[in-house]
């Protein structure tokens, strides 16, 4: 069921990627941010739909930010990439945008999928202005210099520093890194249908963590090839991760913990919330 | 009295830089933030200020536009300065910010500054959700592969385009490249107001294009000390420019009946258009 919802978002999301970028002049920059865009999982893009779902919000509406946040996702990524960020070949089992064209190129298409999100999300057919304010309001507080780029500064900055992170570091650092876009995604339903945010964020708060925890897992115990990009790259780095932390054992009990913890925050929503709850016992338990 | 303005919108959209990047955690990304808004002149920032002072519209809260215009210039100008891009080792007579940091350091805070464009842009202390809504989605637009990206990109493709663009592809690039955040800025004020957006968009449609011919003389004629940044680089790059195209005496006229044109179109707001009248003499008479 989850898998099968999770493959018609990502399809949904795809065909709505097509309409906004096929307006754009077909120039090497939009057709590196339509590759960029292309043979992610969608998890963030399937957590604004499935909430909208959840809040009987209409998938026409919902289908805007669900967009814009894998248009945000994306960009992400296209920069990590980037010979003076990680320095990555392969992204999504593909070679990755700087390669494909250039670093020029790279840094262009993702500033472009960054503005790209912000317009998504505040689109006329999202409905209310008061819902499209909100919504690119919250995006920027979780992707800027408080959320996602914190986590990426704090991750930098760890590279540098004399002893490896803390526990506690850690968790903060994820909190922005990663955490800070699945909480927005998974909220997002709550905000178009103007509801109450507090069930979804503790879901998502308890998701983001296991999702990281999964990850650092992926990162030692997983194929390349399946996984679609370069593995063990923490460990090459000397990185403290939370399986060099806790152990890997360890680190499975608590990603499973944190699974319970996140399905048991959306009891209030009874038997329409089991999707959702079935994508959190997947993301500890995928492969890529 | 245009000057003295400016300097102090300048002033003011400093202060308010600092209350907003005091509040985020000190690191290198978040001093490269700050770094990369100091020294501009503020021409953006003052068209916003200027424009809502123009429909009564109180200067706390333009601020926040106003700011959020000057972010997502900085930005641009961060992004534009890296070795895959123009490769330039002076900004505002200062070493960018990829000579003073790194070139991940610039990405990142490139990236975080196109980000608070948008909060700044959306935070409710502007008013009305209708109004934050229209602000964000115009700036979006404006500045993503349908505006300044368009531009870039069309830049980029000329580099390696057979034969040098005419009159009529520079104009149509430029439009995009700086005419579009120029317009955005001229319309923040109507835009605050909720007024008509006519007058303000063919004041700044004119100003925009005049602004760039006096560019380019400026690049072929400039001190680079006093502009602070490298010269001659379009005629180094072989690149075809207004100046190129037109000579410089055509292009000193067609800049100075640009400038007719956007003054006239304000003729409707009275006196009170003084300044924005100063501003467009100012662009073509300007050193840096």
């Amino acid at each position: 069921m989850f898998r099968e919802r999770l493959a018609q978002d990502a399809t949904l999301i795809q065909d709505h990627f097509d309409l906004v970028l096929g307006a754009l002049d077909d120039l090497d920059v939009t057709q590196a941010m339509a590759y960029a865009t292309q043979g992610g999982k969608g998890l963030r893009g399937f957590l604004v739909l499935e909430s909208a779902r959840l809040h009987d919000v209409d998938t026409a509406r919902a289908i805007w930010p669900a967009t814009g946040i894998e248009a945000l996702h994306a960009y992400s990524l296209v920069h990590d990439d980037l010979p003076c960020m990680d320095d990555d070949d392969l992204r999504r089992g593909r070679p990755t945008v700087h390669l494909k064209w250039d670093e020029g190129i790279a840094v262009l298409a993702g500033d472009a999928l960054q503005t790209l999100a912000f317009e998504l999300c505040t689109r006329s057919e999202i409905g209310p202005a008061e819902i499209r304010a909100e919504l690119a309001l919250s995006l920027a507080q979780a992707s800027g210099a408080q959320g996602m780029v914190l986590g990426q500064a704090l991750d930098i900055a760890a590279e540098s520093a004399d002893s490896p992170l803390t526990l506690e570091e850690i968790t903060h650092l994820q909190a922005g890194k990663t955490g800070a876009l699945i909480e927005w995604s998974a909220c997002a339903g709550a905000r178009l249908a103007q509801a109450d945010l507090a069930p979804l964020r503790q879901y998502a708060q308890s998701l983001g963590l296991a999702f990281q925890i999964a990850d650092d897992i992926l990162d030692i115990e997983g194929n390349a090839e399946i996984a679609g990009k370069r593995l063990q790259k923490d460990a090459e780095a000397g990185k403290a991760t939370f399986v060099s932390l806790l152990g890997l054992d360890a680190a499975r009990t608590r990603a499973a913990e944190l699974v319970e913890q996140s399905c048991a925050a959306l009891e209030g929503y009874g038997a329409s919330a089991e999707t959702l709850k079935d994508a959190a016992r997947f993301v500890i338990a995928r492969d890529s």
